[in-house]
């Protein structure tokens, strides 16, 4: 680290914006519960007084965007005006408990919902913000840190009965071996990837058919489709989709959360001829002891359990680790709190031997996790063995330097940074509620109505009324 | 219920305020990881089309307040317009549901953190609304309410491996006999209670001993004090308080969360000598096994595992419960989803014999749970055994019919509808950042700042900034 220029670099201000896309027009992302996603970001700039730029983002489907951006701006005076040295390096779990841990924002958490989305969105800028300081893309920034000072990014608390910096260190000590030889294979093959863009709940079995013989041909040999909404139908599909892809490519299934407990494993059941790899979030994210129930009960069938896309926080998936809940770990780049946290969950993943892969699609997610992956072969699990990552490639077009897939597999990227800075011009077309698409969309009188039109009436003056 | 009537009425606005206090001036409230806390509400106002009002709100310890009222806003639209039997009776399982599961909206939760706070305060402004309908105090028009009745009002998603509503239904049709005597005596006699208001970290050992003699003159036999910040001054002010205390009173230790798991078990062993009731918040919020493990390791030593002012909804409490991981179940009226909630919680707590010891103080927690804790005397469990109701009188002053304490226990009120209306007076001085209250604070040039002199550098249009 450049420890001179840190110190006297410091963020001078940040910025947040509400970035909405009308995805729910093509029910693309649609599944059991969320019937109309309208992928979104909360996308967050923290500029230097040395002019270069962290960019960070965390995802979310529309409506709630906009509590997300407040919570940025209500945690925004903890990085700004900070000199570099206070943030990253060593002090980033420093900071990063601040923003966790503020004395009175926790209570509205704390590492939870609205409030831990915003810490992953700011936490993300400023480990872009330190890849491009030292001109690396993420991973190879990750790769090349001593294990001393990687731990040092991560806050270990709560998590100490499982895994201890200690340990941490001496995992990561015990990968040196072979690092250079995967790093090559890596940047010359990439990481295999899953393909979810066919098997959205809204599309017809027509299309997803011919989605699944359209990513065949591109390479892919691992789809996921979306179930929980009607047995039947999830039949129907199921058989259409394996008649499609044959006896050996993997089929993934994922109910996002539509189902209780028994009624999972009753389902499934029902579902188990047409030999799912796994079914992704049965039952409520929260629910660690009722995932390992599931868990329990569909492995002498073959079938896996995977969450995490939902899964709060670091004290969630060290639970789930625990109790076997989970055959498979889908974390969410920006679900937790960001880099520094993800990091602490694979570490954690690698001592209980369950592969990650991460949940990818929405807004960047892509973009972002291709990193953490790549960093997980060269430095922490040396294999790639039950590891995919998720591909659903709907809003690249948005991105500087958008995911690059290559065979079915993500290349790593070479670009400095985390690799989530936007085009302007998509930033100024879909910032919410005012860009100039949403307002053509207003226009056009279709499904969405100008939010000052449709306002529901609040008194915002109640002693005021007198018709008590 | 007055089907016609219900059916003329409807919601016409809802208002939500930003009501603080600044408590923390005085350190009220202060623990080893709040230590400044300054009582908050957001605070919910119904308006009826037929002048009838409800009033209900969620408890914050100050900055982040106003994410939960921007997520009110958010919500609000489900509510608004809809009419009485849309929303009450029977119907209430199925507005929550709309409320905890709007297709976007939960991305951010889902039913956790700031959008399950606001949730909180609409669901328990509904509840008031038709607790005044009734004309009967909240507590009485559950008691009243048949058990077919009661349980429409409980949406019984993801908890229904261990609580069914059928199974509900029996529970509450069980304990139908000595209803009337038990309603008799818990208006002639109260429930008990215990305090904290001696015990707050930021006070000096003289002032908690001071304090600990003025309650127990009061009629206190239970008091609890805040440790978890430092070991040797914990063990001090244990002995101090002891010392004041004598061996035939209770007490009550809290660490608000400070601890790791290993360190909760050695912290507390140290502490044991003083003879603990129970440990509270050893560690986060989220770790049920964490807690199952320190519960399990104290239970020899006879201090019993306390949890849940922070547990974000049922589905956690499920899981400590199944996970033995709590010996005292510490509801909060305001942190998971409102009346409809709680009651499921309760419910399983009575499944699993587990005593509900309500988390109350802050704003209006204490208002509110005594109405909870006496239905579940009188409908549920028939005992007031392990059982007692946390009381701290900060600022009983604001509130229109503050909880009653006689003996130190809490008279149940009389009074229709959940006890959260505050005088108009109150709203208007503390409406944060410009009552008049907070004006005078920014005047005097003390810790508090007008926001608008304080504000963080956010660049609202980063495209345009040109220093790159």
């Amino acid at each position: 680290m450049t420890q001179r220029l840190y110190e006297a670099t410091r963020i001078r201000g940040l910025s947040v914006r509400d970035i909405r896309f009308p995805t729910s027009l093509r029910l693309d992302g649609s599944d059991a519960i969320h019937h109309d996603p309208d992928y979104s970001c909360a996308y967050v700039v923290l500029f230097t007084n040395a002019g270069l730029k962290g960019h960070g983002l965390t995802f979310t489907v529309g409506r709630g965007n906009e509590l997300v951006v407040a919570a940025v701006k209500s945690l925004a005076h903890l990085v700004v005006g900070k000199e570099l040295k206070d943030l990253l390096g060593h002090s980033m779990a420093t900071i990063w408990r601040s923003l966790t841990s503020e004395s009175q924002l926790r209570w509205v958490g704390p590492e939870k919902g609205v409030i831990h989305l915003a810490v992953a969105a700011i936490i993300n800028a400023l480990w872009d913000l330190w890849a491009r300081q030292e001109q690396k893309p993420l991973w190879k920034l990750l790769v090349d840190m001593e294990p001393e000072d990687l731990v040092e990014t991560i806050d270990f608390r709560y998590i100490t009965d499982v895994l201890t910096k200690v340990e941490a260190v001496q995992m990561l000590k015990d990968m040196r071996k072979g690092k250079e030889e995967r790093e090559a294979f890596m940047l010359s093959n990439g990481y295999p990837a899953y393909t979810t863009a066919a098997g959205w709940l809204g599309y017809s079995e027509e299309k997803v058919k011919t989605l699944c013989q359209q990513y065949m041909s591109q390479g892919y040999r691992h789809f996921k489709i979306k179930v929980g909404h009607n047995l039947e139908d999830d039949k129907k599909r199921c058989a259409a989709v394996r008649s499609v892809l044959g006896d050996e490519m993997t089929l993934m299934l994922d109910a996002n959360q539509n189902w209780d407990v028994d009624e999972a494993i009753e389902w499934m059941k029902e579902l188990a001829c047409y030999r799912p790899h796994w079914i992704e979030e049965p039952t409520s994210p929260d629910d660690v002891l009722g995932h390992a129930r599931i868990a329990k009960e569909l492995s002498p069938l073959g079938i896996g359990v995977a969450t995490g896309e939902m899964c709060q926080n670091r004290v969630m998936f060290k639970q789930f680790l625990q109790a076997k809940a989970l055959t498979y770990c889908n974390i969410d780049a920006a679900r937790v709190g960001g880099v520094s946290e993800v990091l602490s969950i694979y570490l954690m993943c690698k001592k209980f031997n369950v592969p990650v892969c991460p949940h990818a699609g929405g807004v960047g997610l892509c973009e972002m996790v291709h990193h953490l992956q790549v960093w997980d072969y060269i430095s922490v699990t040396g294999t790639t063995e039950g590891r995919l990552v998720e591909f659903a490639n709907i809003l690249a077009e948005h991105f500087k330097t958008p995911a690059i897939i290559r065979n079915s597999h993500y290349m790593p990227h070479r670009t400095p940074g985390y690799s989530v800075e936007m085009h302007d011009k998509s930033l100024q077309a879909y910032e919410f509620p005012y860009g100039p698409a949403w307002k053509e969309l207003y226009k056009q009188g279709g499904k969405y109505k100008d939010p000052a039109t449709a306002k529901c009436p609040l008194l915002e003056r109640p002693n005021q009324d007198t018709t008590r």
